[in-house]
């Protein structure tokens, strides 16, 4: 039934309505059969701006054709060839309760002591959130542990047995093959099962807490998919963390929990059913996205202004506390869980997947006078990160437009890891830098041509997990490296982690960026010492932590957040003077450049996201130009023929409608009443809520809100629905149904007024009207997202169906 | 001039107009001659709701004799009688722009580097806010710190002298009068110059934040009493703390840098003129009172939580990102000048007036088997604190009644300040713990009875700053109190810290919380470890923070913000969950029995202040029954006359006008067209912007943004504005002054629904319009802080003129 439905749609755009059956924001037309919103319908005051990237027809062509194979294949085409376009396949949550009778008459009936019980399920979810999402944690740590411990040690007995009779390349072979293979298994299962997995999931949840809807990110596929895809990623020797993904993986949990059901398991258990709605359960993936953030860095703070730095369009003191307690309970159960698999229980040592170890105050000081010296690392950091960026910028333009096949997508990321291994051991093998194993943390030290008793220092950094060396950088004693180290594997490291971000694997960015800058940041450190003759600034430990904070600034240009988790990580409140300066260095310097990392993707995607302000220039524009019309109307009491037609318009796909005063007998639009939505409409046609003409007087069939609740998320797309000829004719009754208040702006006012009101209140959709309340246009997330500060003041992105 | 028309405005209604000129919030009445729309003349669905504490006359009466009197005087009669009541006295902050045509057009002007500039100003005072914060605290600890040294070394020679040879009365005498004299002055100051900086001003800045306008509350004078206030209560020995203040502090910095000029001080710098508006301002303060629990705890991010907490409606990335900037440069300030003033420069451990000392995980960490016994000591904090609350309410229901006058106050101080030696004396008198000195950190060992080589051990806690006296009880060794003492200072200074609470001296009950808290959590400690013959959990300082925790936690109930002071006061993060539980257990059980001590006094004082979220149960009422109908309206061309008598009536003083057009013939309420503001109008009016009835075709005098901002935030009353008998004849024109398009709901949204936009947005007016969006009603903050979710479900307060 589905597939059918699918089929009709798929004609006239790219959409995925698997989610949720629902189409195209685009405020609806008033004839419904016009030539649709995007691109050039569109009046606007053109004076002072651009309009770039105007629609073609061979780009819609090309989509088309495309959208003929099966879902995943169409990924690589849901990245444009062009930043400047924004995609009308994005939906939106609806952060707006629809208050109609039904759900009023709930609210009513419902006593305090239930709300109380409603509010105490919330806790319990939360408090499942944060345990599930710690177990999870724990699960990737152990496996990653152990796997990864087999091939190092397989590998380092390899190396060891040549070493002395030599034909290392035997060794080189072996690690290359195992790590292309295991990265081969953990790419296929991505990019052929789940491709929305692959990266950190960092811009999907980005997104998905800004109120866009991104098809299948919090479903319990994509979380298998995403645990068993980082595990191999990290396995197989990649330049990744797997620090991200735990944010992605935290989100699910919590999606998944909070509606009480599995669409993947195709199991409803029938709890939680209260939820089921865009509110609550953005809400809930706030929490699990932290309790992420929690258990990746041992950051419980951190990860709360995590969410609310990229979700809280409004704050809210109790669901704050309550983000908070999923954070908590999350970095506790992966602390608990790994102390006793470590053997020393109770002693509470591992509150995140990393820990950047103990950073002690007394020992690793900073005074006022290295102020300046770390602003400066911010300025480094800043450059790197702006590189780092540009250069995956382009590495996804190349990626789009030749690797799109997710056989090639497979081949790269097995050349990737195939290349990471070699270059780690042709690093490893010319590498003279030697070091007593003595008093040395190394985990495999690799002997190579060292004396006895000494170990291969590059091989530290190479022949670890990143997590491992990012601490070994920032604790091991000042000696341990060589500046030639140091500089050649910084080097080569940063190339290695442009090159995989991207890739078609689950993994993070965060730790790749951390060891890069621990790098450069000890290499500075070293020579500083070198310089000022071993002054006070001895120990470079302090400055590969600045370094760190400074290129993963660089790159992903989060701000308060990023310094609370970097706080938390090192569990040293006195760094976090310095660690935010280097931070919002880095931020300010990158910004000159490029844009963030995760920004960038986002952008490349043409999601329509909704940054905290309208552009600062943007006063001279109102409603009047933003807003998408004419608007297809409903009337109150409405032929369910028409209502039927409207929904089946694939050329507009509409998901509001106003409704207004019915009065057939004028053409006049009337008065704004109501609002009501296209899920709704599913429903109340689905449920056949009407009546005959004639007898408009008898009471429409009673519906209740489960039957709404039981639809959602997943809507049946219109074509599912079989309305008769004789039911054409009969007369649907909305006045129950529709949101009797909803917002309104009146035409005047400014973009960031209507902006404002929009982002604040988390809204979908907002009617613009007249003096006298009548219907003149529809605001829709991409009416706002359309305007963009450029380097030449304010621009406006084109519509695209992509 | 101000006080003729202070004299008039006074007849009807208690308010402080003093602070800008604006009155009652009421909305207007259509004919504005009317009862006034408190008490009596609203409709309401009365179906299920409690209507408590009609407004009698008698009240009224009384408060229109006692404002005769001078303002400072008034002051006990801020507090009506009963909570149940609603002040009409304050005021809303606007946190929402009047973007009328001027704004508009200086906002286009406007280009992108000038904005540039005005954001790189923004960063500019936060800086300055960060730094005056933490130079004030410094100067309060030096200060303190040298005086406090002086008594007590005064106050031990003196005990030392007379324990030899007989006559401790002597001693008792002197400490006795040293502290009462030193707490006379430091009540005189509040009292009769400054009544605002009693109290430790947390209370105050909520409502600042919250959006009400309290009067005088960021002056500079108000900070000056604030920070002498607290040097003297202090040094005064009474219990109390110097923490609360320094947030009042922060805010008061904040609102005088950010506004460039000081009213105490009639200085204008005429700079940051761009930033004289409540929006603008409510920002600033946010940062400065982050910046002052910054300074306070050296908890940055606390800070900026504390101030979400309490303030921010609508969060924005970059707000908070300069928040925290503020919080961190603030304990920066402290710390490096606390650090060198201590003689050890830039080893900087001195993040904030107090620092609870290093909880070192390894010595003092906790086990999974703890933790129900923390949520134990979470229950016995949260009942403790609900028996502070209730009798601090008890007391504070006495000194409303009898002792409300400036003397009297200063009496009770005094007494109070006596009492607290008194009783520390004896205390300590009778005490036979005594310890060995060596090894004890001891500021000032009483020997008194103990033999050569040991002191007194309760005179730690009695005789020293109670700072001081919270860190001796967390990190003392185990054997340094004795149960007796402890239980002995716990009973006591819960009484004395109960009774100082809203006496007139500006003190905060942050450390005598803690202190109390942590003794009976020592005491706790120290019996589990007799209780369990010396377990693991032998560590008493754990139990003491613990308790410190749980007893402040039910004192205030601050949640988020209150965990993460805590955690970078301990500067442990593996603490935060037990703290978290803790926190959460004591806030439940407290609130179980009544509220938190600030909401408490705040509810005492009948200020309008909003929660997060409408009451639970409020689903039922909707715009029509929550708006004040009917409404004054002006028309879009009106005559000078009817503008000066709407403003000059004094029965009604409304703040906000909603502009109909112009529509002379009929008597129809037409069509909303803008909003315009009390002080706009009166600016209009001092400006002579009309013309006359005949030359309407003429141009109005333009005016400029400056015009407004100069007058802001003191807009002279209109009484003080001459309008000749020619001049009421003329016409104004509003169109370009009005909002033009103002926030709207229509009469069926719910109260929830009316919350949520007002709360979200930071409104002060919010029309509502009927389908025709025709003006039907108005609600302002008190229409929606009215309602409460009482005991027996949803409660109406009363509107009273106090």
């Amino acid at each position: 039934m589905a597939n059918v439905a699918k089929k009709v749609s798929w004609s006239g755009r790219d959409r995925d309505d698997d989610e949720d059956g629902r189409a195209g924001e685009t405020t609806p037309l008033l004839n419904g059969t016009g030539p649709g919103a995007a691109g050039g319908a569109r009046q606007l005051t053109p004076s002072s701006f651009l309009r770039i990237g105007q629609l073609s027809n061979v780009d819609l062509n090309e989509d088309i054709h495309e959208l003929q194979t099966e879902l995943p294949r169409q990924r690589p085409n849901e990245i444009p060839h062009n930043e400047k376009l924004l995609s009308l396949k994005y939906e939106s949550l609806d952060y707006d309760n629809s208050e109609n009778q039904l759900f009023l008459e709930e609210e009513r009936r419902i006593n305090h002591a239930a709300f109380r019980t409603v509010e105490i399920k919330r806790w319990v979810i939360c408090a499942m959130i944060g345990i599930l999402t710690g177990l999870v944690a724990c699960f990737i740590d152990i496996v990653v542990e152990n796997l990864a411990g087999l091939k190092y040690r397989v590998v380092k007995d390899n190396i060891d047995k040549f070493t002395a009779k030599g034909g290392l390349s035997f060794s080189l072979l072996l690690w290359a093959t195992l790590n292309a293979s295991v990265v081969m298994v953990g790419s296929v299962i991505v990019a052929f099962i789940e491709p929305v997995a692959a990266g950190s999931g960092i811009p999907q949840i980005k997104c998905y807490l800004n109120g866009v809807k991104i098809p299948h990110v919090v479903r319990l596929k994509t979380l298998v998919i995403k645990v068993c895809g980082v595990i191999l990623s990290v396995v197989g020797g990649l330049a990744v963390g797997k620090e991200g993904p735990m944010i992605h993986s935290g989100a699910v949990i919590a999606a998944g929990i909070s509606q009480g059901r599995s669409t993947s398991l195709k199991r409803d258990f029938k709890i939680f059913e209260y939820f089921r709605r865009d509110t609550e359960k953005r809400d809930f993936v706030s929490a699990g996205a932290a309790a992420g953030v929690s258990a990746a860095f041992g950051a419980p703070v951190g990860g709360v202004l995590f969410s609310l730095e990229e979700g809280a369009s409004f704050w809210n003191q109790f669901l704050t506390w309550r983000i908070f307690f999923a954070s908590m309970i999350s970095t506790f159960t992966l602390n608990s869980v790994l102390s006793v698999y470590h053997g020393n229980a109770w002693d509470l040592s591992s509150p995140g997947l990393i820990n950047f170890g103990r950073f002690d105050s007394e020992k690793m000081g900073y005074t006022i006078q290295e102020i300046p010296i770390f602003i400066f690392m911010g300025v480094v950091g800043g450059i790197l990160g702006a590189l780092f960026n540009a250069l995956n910028y382009w590495l996804t333009m190349f990626r789009i437009r030749y690797i799109h096949r997710p056989c090639l997508q497979v081949v790269e990321a097995m050349l990737v890891a195939a290349v990471t291994a070699t270059v780690g051991f042709v690093m490893i093998y010319c590498s003279r830098d030697c070091q007593p194993i003595q008093g040395s943390s190394v985990a495999y030290p690799l002997q190579l041509f060292c004396a006895d008793g000494e170990y291969n220092s590059m091989a530290t950094a190479f022949f670890n997990t990143p997590e491992k060396s990012v601490v070994n950088l920032f604790h091991d004693p000042p000696g341990s490296y060589n500046p030639m180290t140091l500089g050649m594997f910084t080097l080569m490291y940063f190339f290695l982690a442009c090159w995989t971000y991207g890739l078609t694997v689950s993994a993070g960015v965060f730790i790749p960026s951390l060891l890069i800058g621990a790098a450069w940041g000890r290499l500075f450190g070293i020579s500083l010492s070198y310089l000022t003759k071993g002054s006070i600034w001895a120990d470079p430990g302090k400055y590969a932590l600045m370094g760190a904070a400074a290129q993963l600034g660089g790159i992903v240009r989060m701000t308060l957040s990023l310094t609370v988790i970097m706080m938390e990580a090192t569990g040293n409140v006195t760094y976090g003077f310095p660690i935010m300066l280097v931070l919002m260095t880095a931020k300010i310097v990158g910004d000159y450049f490029v844009e963030g990392l995760y920004d960038m993707h986002i952008q490349l995607q043409s999601v329509p996201f909704l940054h905290w302000e309208a552009p600062v220039t943007s006063h001279s524009l109102t409603a009047r130009e933003v807003m998408s019309t004419p608007v297809t109307c409903l009337r109150r009491i409405e032929r369910v023929g028409t209502v039927v037609d409207i929904l089946s318009d694939t050329s507009s796909n509409h998901n509001g409608f106003p409704v207004v005063e019915s009065n057939p007998d004028t053409t006049q639009v009337a008065g704004l009443r109501g609002l009501i939505l296209r899920s709704q409409l599913i429903v109340l046609l689905k449920h056949k809520v009407f009546v005959e003409r004639a007898n408009l007087s008898l009471v429409q069939r009673r519906l209740k809100l489960k039957d709404f609740r039981d639809a959602y998320p997943r809507f049946p797309p219109i074509q599912s629905i079989h309305v008769s000829q004789d039911e054409r004719e009969c007369m649907i009754d909305l006045s129950e149904f529709m949101n009797p208040s909803p917002y309104t702006v009146p035409q005047e006012a400014s973009l960031p007024r209507v902006f404002k009101l929009f982002r604040a209140l988390g809204l979908r959709h907002l009617v613009v009207v007249d003096n006298r309340n009548e219907v003149v246009g529809m605001v829709t997330r991409k009416d706002l997202a359309r305007y963009r500060l450029g380097k030449e003041g304010l621009e406006e992105l084109s519509l695209a169906q992509t």
